[in-house]
């Protein structure tokens, strides 16, 4: 790209939203700095707030999530470096906002607002990228995706929340892949759940005897990141697609603000690269979840939060260019 | 008091408990250096940690409130330099543990769960100081312990906390006397709040239709503190009263680590001369709420909670002293 | 109130803003809430953030201020439990979103930049809210405001800020109040500093020589706040004035989130008492600046920050609404 | 002061020191901007920082003490705006840099060592404040101090520090006063201990039964700060007095940065007004201790100890410059 | 694992402890959930907490760890994923509380102090995982451990720790391996350090002159984690060992909270696995320790120290159930 | 070396400073313990502290940069472990202080006092090693050691910082090397921007087309540390080369406290490696930036930033000892 071409690039781009700014600190914060928009006729790809706790057994504060993701997300703009890819010029791209939430007290409740929600961006024909929020989320989100047919699942954490009952509940924060499996909008066979070391690995038996696979840190260490893109890529093949990145598949030294931070993880740096590494595939959907700002310290785990959420935002906008190009 | 008296009381009441040590890092963290001890029958007045924020609406993190009220009230030990009160010299204290819950992802459940576990301590003639925990618990605490006779309330908050329904649900943080009262376990007569300062309480209508007193931040500088206790003791009179203290009657400056923050609330000094003022009421349980560690600056929330308790507990104690002498 | 008056109060104020939610956390932040409008002709009252630092001398992070501010407004809302002020009842009050500066590394521009964005807002008839940002800002913005008529102020802060030439710049954010006495905008007998205890106090000869009035936090606790207010309403009297508040007015205890904090200050309740007596006069606008959320703790400078301008907000409100009434 | 003498004044401060600088982050840190200086006899009042924590019983950091407040300091330069005093105008002022001590690891010797210090210090009539570092180091200052002549104390704490042996120690942070008395360096009737409010202060009868003055936290407030400056005044006389201010006299809220903190103290403005109010008294030197920067939040407790150390430095200069002229 | 068996299991593991919860804020913080446990009858592996930073050179705050790596141990609960270990099910394992220091001023009385703690474990036949405090606990723990033949040593941190007097002490915290080699009680021949890269490394000649093994950073990497294993089992070879971790071999941004941090140290993956790597050996003990809490971030350092206890726990169990076979 | 050579080396090594002292938290803080010296002609290599964030776009705080990376400076002292280089024996190394600048307010004019200062460096034969401040700052340094004949360049960061005109200026941080090349002082032939990573970076197109080498983060990896090494050997060759290290080069969670952190950096081991593999080069000067204190955690920033600049000093200090041996 010669000078001439880099500024046309940058008025192009800079004209999706009006909120671009290369000030970090300046403006309302959106997303990626995209326009906030509430008519989903006029949108290909929805950021979307989830700002709800209600499924943790830990440490709390993830409803303060989306809130610190977006501030933090204005350091990361419009354009990958790595890719090259500008998300932008590929889909309509908007910040829908949070989902508004009435129950916030009884988890059941709050697992079929979120439903309805993502029913209707379903219905609209809208991509969801979502920044939660707990874990507990995905299932809700799964279930309005895989309402017609079975998604696969690229799942990047140190737990692989396919667990059962705890606290007396089937649906909690540890629990998403199960709920969603047993429903049936889960393909467990095109499942895979990538830097496990959570203790309780060993005992979701539920995720063994389904077929799901399961990466754990020390197998990912064993193929390296490019063994695991391979390994993934076969494992969900062409099918429809979601990412979940639960922050606390880092380490806690790259993300200390979560709710249930387990030791020994990946770096930001594997997480980008395997990410990218999934560029053809057909995402339908993404989220980041378990950012905890309370927890976090100078906005680290919230930034490294945003870049995630960004790459997932860069795959779901090629998938839907894809898909629109067919 | 002489060196051989001072000497011969500090022997004696550290006899009382075996956690006693003065170095404050040192040691398994009780309530007060208290011994743990889940028998009921060796205990006058207990101390109980309620690790539970499934009421809040705003700010998480008051489930870690026990855990660091904890720690810090191993800085104050076991003697009132204001009052001379040395509570463990008045009754057998005990630090009980935690109030385990198995529910926490339904507050209707929790809510549940706590009132039959305070109905067990109200069965063994045990008073009951607990730390927090949200606002929400004091509900089904009330519920016990004025199952048989309505109680009297010294309500401390920058909020009235009679509210009506939230987030579709009539059970939650800012709830508890209306519930109470709704119950028929709290006396709306003989029920003040002190310090209060939120934009909600114009609207609390409840609390002003049943009766109750709201001695506002306003009103609270014109009477003084003096003046705040004689109203306080005025109202409540001789019949059984339960105390509870929102650490966010405190200004921020000296509480930030709190859900709902009010700027321009109490100093600790007032709340402690306010507590001291309160000898001699008949002083049936209390409790300490809202201490939010992950949003608290270098624990002095959580120490400002904990000294809270202690004001409480030597109330309790020496009500429960002089209930046994009749 | 009863409480179907409250009832339909709270419906009809929600209707202000399509952004009211009572979930502090949730949602985008604007300033307690108000809708975001750029539209001039819809607005009466503006809330405006204004990020910038270009005026510091000292600690930085001013340019964080507005966006924490807004986060931090949240819990704020829309009512004066105090005063019983609606504001959203007395004017159509928006959060116009950040002056978007374009230069940011030399002040003149900077400062040209805001002055030619406020004389629009004037133009339009607007009465602005700002929360900056360094104190520099006030220069400009009295520039815009006094254009017509010198303005009288109501100015709280550690500092006088009417100093001369620092660091070989007339403007900066220790000078304000000299550069808008020089320029004619600001009346220097109508002008009030409260608070003052910085060491250059004695130096600013320029406020004494042009008759200025500095009450100094020893004359501020001889007066009392009541006295504070009368003295102020005496100085200030029937015209048009302007309220400046720097955050660094107040203790760091309340406020250690600020460039320049001055040990020994008034506290929040103090402030905001001292506001709250100010009703009546013709306010045509006012800001809150200096709040630097780096150095800041648990958010409370940024809390402290959203009260107080709230309180500005309820008496520009006032003002304009009694002017229009006229 | 006019335009030309405060020109003139600021000109001639500026050149007691080649570290003055009004940027305040800018520069080797010294106290108070002062300059570096090893030759004692260039100096009359000594700065001194004194970095150890060897006599804490509790919450450690204190020998990160003195560098924080160094940093600090620079907030606060030359100048006090309540009572007009320059110190640099009325004696040599220097920053003598921290003492070096060998010991560490034995209190004993490292008291042995800090006593050696100030006997060179005595014996060169250099008149040390310094700041701490834990409360034992007052012992051997006290002890140099003291040697010729028992002298008189104002000392703010929440603590008496006058207390026996602790962890098989007669010599601790909690015991300087006692081990004054015990080495009669140190005149029990002349000794006043103010804002006190530790569990064990009431065990400290070693205080009471010599005669020392206790104006506890509740008698602060009775008396009121004008009311506390007398009677301080009457029990000191005009005998050579040595002021011990602990950063722990004030609330929490104010110094979170230390030791032992004890909730419900002073606030930083009555403290410096209680200092201002001891101008005339003899003071022959003073010492700020226990602040603790890994327990410090945004710099405050340092902050409030430099500016109580340069109320002191006030103190003792005017005090040096009266003795002088005699 | 089938779902019965797993099930089977977790109800075994869960019946070792009445603390097991799988809240990880709820309840008394032990040690990895264990029972609290006095009597050493009744315990194979002890974890001890040793709360003292008598022994530091630099940075404070030693004292604080134990408290806080209980607190973040029950993240971590009773299982190890990546070597299945259960360590419950080998050993009786308790935590056995604190460490009662009396001396605290004195390290030579400290240290007297540890060793006859030691010395009854050691003669009750218990293996203790201690978490300290400060590297100097190491030598009183090998002096009682080594006493009637001399151990092993695992050793991994970035300084080598022994090293000669400091501050006018043989014994402190970087001294000792230099201590205990000087005693006897521990074979330099079979000791080994791991990750060093502290500038003082090339001057500890006792350590090269005496055979022990230096892996410097550098070597580490150029080894490999599975390269620097196979070299530590061949040092050490099948005689009885010690492991003692300083946290500060990892990382800064994986341990900020640490009195002597090192950049450029290991990743807790690496560390993780390099203790995994130790299966077999003969562990007769081992200790973590300068855990600082007062300079962690968000608690990750604690949590990191309560990861790699709970390896050297499971490494200890199961080397005392092999020797118990034999 | 045996013990008898270790302890001589230290001794003549600790006489090179009289700030020298392992206490690390004792004595006022100057870079690595050099002496601070004003006086050019006794200094061959300077330490230079240039405090000023004027050129930022982003987050603040660069100013305070110099005060913290000294602080943490001395916990490294004067030895490299790994390449055993001792800089104080190869040159006259000292503190001189910080960079006094008179503006502050317009970057232009700061540019200029810089420029005038090193000029002033250079002509007195000085080889300068500063820390920043912000990136804006190499700029006048390279104008004035490149003057008479172009540098080459090894450049760290995550921004290749040679962009055009924001904020209507040419001069800010993210300019520097476009501003260098312009005034011909900056050789792109033999500048080399190492660990890219930034969005910006595909637009920089001048440094594509003026010949500048850029290994962004994932070539960097590709290449490995030692690929890199030989890469940018290669590349500056023989002639005098500058080295500028921008914090953010390393990932944020080894620096968060900088003003523009991107994820998924290099480890500050690396850096370390990569800095080490320099030895040889004609280094002639280099800079340590956008070390940002109010945004780091626990000091670590600081602290890296510190341990990177004394890479630099060794480069700097044996390239002038090989200079003058000519």
């Amino acid at each position: 790209m010669n000078t001439e071409q880099a500024d046309e690039m940058t008025r192009r781009v800079m004209s999706y939203s009006k909120n671009m700014d290369f000030k970090t600190y300046s403006g309302i914060a959106t997303f990626f700095r995209a326009n906030l928009c509430e008519d989903l006729s006029e949108v290909d790809v929805a950021l979307v707030g989830l700002p709800t706790d209600a499924g943790l057994t830990q440490r709390t504060g993830a409803r303060h999530g989306p809130r610190e993701v977006r501030s933090q997300s204005c350091n990361i703009l419009y354009y990958n470096p790595q890719t090259k890819v500008i998300p932008f010029e590929l889909a309509r791209i908007a910040d829908i906002g949070d989902v508004r939430l009435l129950n916030s007290f009884n988890l059941d409740r709050v697992i079929a607002e979120i439903h309805e929600f993502y029913v209707k961006l379903q219905e609209a024909g809208v991509v969801p990228v979502t920044v939660g929020g707990d874990h507990s989320i995905t299932y809700p989100i799964l279930k309005a995706l895989g309402a017609k047919r079975p998604v696969g699942l690229v799942h990047v954490d140190s737990h692989i929340d396919a667990t059962g009952r705890i606290a007396d509940s089937t649906v909690h924060h540890g629990a998403p892949f199960k709920n969603a499996v047993d429903d049936g909008v889960l393909d467990p066979k095109r499942t895979v759940h990538i830097a496990i070391r959570d203790p309780a690995a060993e005992f979701e038996t539920f995720a063994h005897e389904t077929g799901q696979t399961v990466i754990d840190i020390d197998r990912f260490y064993e193929l390296g990141v490019k063994g695991v893109i391979a390994e993934t890529r076969r494992i969900v093949g062409d099918g429809p697609t979601y990412i979940s990145f639960d922050i606390d598949g880092l380490d806690p030294a790259y993300a200390p603000g979560t709710g249930t931070p387990a030791v020994g993880g990946i770096t930001s740096h594997e997480a980008k690269k395997l990410l990218q590494g999934l560029r053809g595939l057909d995402i339908i959907g993404g989220d980041l979840v378990e950012v905890s700002p309370p927890f976090d310290s100078a906005g680290i785990t919230a930034l490294a939060g945003a870049q995630l959420a960004f790459e997932i935002l860069c795959l779901a906008a090629e998938a839907f260019a894809k898909r629109r190009a067919v």
